[in-house]
């Protein structure tokens, strides 16, 4: 199975993408993590996506500030990159959203919800993604969502016991 | 192959979308238009889905102001769904970018760039998302990059003779 | 007397709405309380709706994100639909307000303040609505009015011995 | 049955407004058009506050701008106030939205959307609000949202044929 | 001399308006407190306004969330009316700054600064309209603003012996 | 009488201001005309605010962009300074509004609407300030709001008369 | 003398920087025009910033949607590199404009007005830039300003004969 | 060498600005310290730039609110100015980000990031706009932009063996 490559601008962002990580290993998708920014470190970022279609089936990238992680890499490689918009600078992430799904004609990045949230729905997202090729996927998806959706139900049997 | 079904909340989005319908068809990916509301037909766009897995690949979805139809169907479906956000309301698509992109965590929708733009964007989006899965729509893609790079760079060589 | 019933999207909201139970309660305002998700729990949002007009005169959605709960609602009813954006994203609210308020033409959500002031907003309309059918409400509203109108004024007592 | 107040600032929201003064006479629902702003005629706005709870069921406020006039109703009224934010001023109407959404806690003001969209969903939500005292505007709101669904679905037929 | 009468929508603004208070008495301007809501006491604000003419050279008036308090009074009375959006609500000042600056023409208020800060503006906003007729308010503007600028080349010293 | 200065950042900016000059006029209340920007000619600003307090009761300031205008004359004259803000950027008055109202404490600039509509506004406020010290203008100020509210209420009769 | 190298993301950007180039010539600062975008070409544009130090004294780069081109030239290049977010989106510049200058910390991007206004600026703080290392430009920077400000007096002069 | 200036509006903007004087202190470049307003001490901003040109060769201004300390001495000076966009408004800097970069035509300020992150910013591009006269800088960028890389590299080696 291809594997997924998540890429973040910085270590700080490391504890927000936890989810991600969580759920691809549940998924069991193999993926491998980097710490690469695009203006920091654009020789290894291109270096990386020189192999990148080899290796990996999809990308994800998540930034914060000025956020052109996931669009480098979406103009290096012909497969599909998920951005995730980090809310870490003062303007909360609207920097950060419109830095990455704002790209241009032609140079698509797949974005989602800014921060943590993003995190949670990049890995799934991925997941579908590989699931057209990789079918064993699609029922880890289909367990996950069903827990997902008994959590809810749980919450609103609860709630029917609530004290006003 | 599997296809690609492109929904749109409005014929009034025709128009826009018909980039995303150029590509698709010029990389020889099928696919299927919709016009159905999230709100004014909630039942058809539940029927669509309900046999969407074994029909398509990949769902694109455009809508405009509170842009609920790609978050619709990635509620119903465990496929990768796009969301184009239209830019038909006051607000220029900043509605309708945070109506697609804020999804809660465990339901993803791949958002593109507002408007016209994300129309093109979608349908590269699509079909890189399907050349996971089928090989053959890589080599359209990477004619397609060429082509873009090729008339980025013809317009830097006329550049050169501008007179000033 | 038709009831209220108020969905939230997530436990998460459950804090932010007391206000709203305990106005309803004051108001002798009967009312169902849901946690459902238009995105995780599509089918039983949509189940709870098929009765709707049946058992409810109003319905009171609050959701946060890209709050599609009150549209989705909206879309299957033909009873009026409250909706109050949470303000638990990045965005503090702007995502939510304009995903509930943005309606497309002919599918009305009648949208509150943001966050928890938009709790006590909701649960005053409804009684408001409900008070044209049943105008034994009206009386509450007065009380209820009344008694704000009262501590204001008391306020307004007070700060005239403020020391500077 | 009670009557639909509209009220409107200026009367350069007239145009705007024209659906829904339609939709009501189509529902008939009986509607008085008062032209009176908040700030340049208080007091004839305070006048038709005073008696508006006999002859009205719902009032409906546009007004753009630092929208203040469906605020100030809701201030002196105890029935729905429905606010329409028009988009004319420099800002397309984020400045009414917020000006006619952000009520304090206690005194609401149901928003939709902005502009002429609004104009249409003032006037169904009008009709919702009206429906739970006066049922003969039930069936009237069920033939209006099947037009709206056959006019979406006859353009989804249509659309099959597209040539691309 | 006339005096200054400053509202406030509620009790919980008294603490971000302390400054206006401590200048305006350093000022020896002469001024009345009202906590006074437009939406929950309009009548008593109307009375104020009916008298305030005589008594009153300039009201300063402090809101938050839709704040249409600065705006009412400004449509009762022929004096300046000076606003201050408070930033209590998730937008952070927002959507007061929008409701009390975008007034319609024909009917200014005085917006000042959103917070705290505004507050002392507003103080000395109203000193300098009334030192127009009251000269002897010249003099504490020149020395209040004297002050200021001690302070400011006090820390312009201080910071050369800065270590780094 | 003292009269008014209006200060405007660029000859593009006159079409706008006319409103203000007319009132000024009607109201018999002298003016003068600057086109000086606070960027590109700083020395002529500061040249005449060094003798503003003694010619002028009011200053106003219009400016597009970043607007310093009103801010820059408000930190050296100690007479109130009222700023518009001009709509002809990208961000159709958001950036000016914004440098225009936000000054820090202490140095306060009377920030009315944003564009064509602040010019009004802009002259009715100084007219208001005058009047303090004039009270002949009171009379005009009174005029003119009875003009206002006429017309209003003149549309409001003519409304009754609509065809829908 | 370095030359300027002015970058634009698309052929679309020329005529908003036609002000860009006038300057230069005028200032016979020599400069280079390259049409070339970060994600459609990204191995041109880091070819030509390889030799780009020895080459060019400052860089402009001129991009909009989400921006990337000015950040990505910052880095790999050590000199000054100056961003013109340009307004042809949805988001009239507010995505080019944070794209641009929130450039996360040691990789700065001297981001100048979003659109035409910002060609302008850009040329002007390039000549600012060499006019350290190239004293002849500072004479053409205090002529070019003379200038400015004589057509700024001269419309001060024309004002006052303005009829009103 | 010529020294960098660095101004800031206020005392309590000193301790965000360190970065910037740590790292021209590290790259051995001169630099005074000013805090000096704006508004507060016009006159002190004014001498202060009657000798700029010939002890400085950048400027680095820093403030909050409606950040006008770059523009204003923009307007005086004609070496280049770097405005540093503080984030201590209720409007998290979109304020300062706005009154700093949208300058009109012929007056640029060359604004980095908002806040701390912009203080490295602005540090690091005087240097780089600096070393095209003072070579001797460029060897210190070099090195500061290899710790820089060094730096995620090291995050980059450590996260393959973060535990998941």
């Amino acid at each position: 199975m291809k594997k997924v490559a998540i890429f973040m601008g910085s270590q700080s962002d490391l504890e927000s993408l936890k989810d991600a990580f969580k759920i691809l290993k549940n998924f069991e998708i193999p993926f491998d993590i980097y710490i690469l920014s695009a203006h920091r470190t654009p020789e290894e970022v291109s270096k990386v996506c020189e192999t990148a279609e080899q290796n990996y089936g999809v990308i994800i990238a998540a930034a914060g500030y000025a956020a052109h992680l996931a669009g480098t890499i979406a103009g290096k490689v012909n497969i599909p990159v998920i951005g995730i918009p980090m809310d870490n600078s003062s303007f909360n992430g609207l920097d950060s959203l419109l830095s990455t799904v704002q790209m241009p004609p032609g140079i698509p990045v797949a974005t989602v919800t800014v921060g943590k949230a993003g995190a949670t729905n990049a890995a799934v997202l991925a997941a579908q993604i590989l699931s057209i090729a990789y079918p064993e996927i699609k029922e880890k998806l289909i367990k996950y969502r069903k827990e997902m959706k008994e959590k809810v139900l749980k919450a609103n049997e609860e709630v029917k016991n609530i004290e006003i």
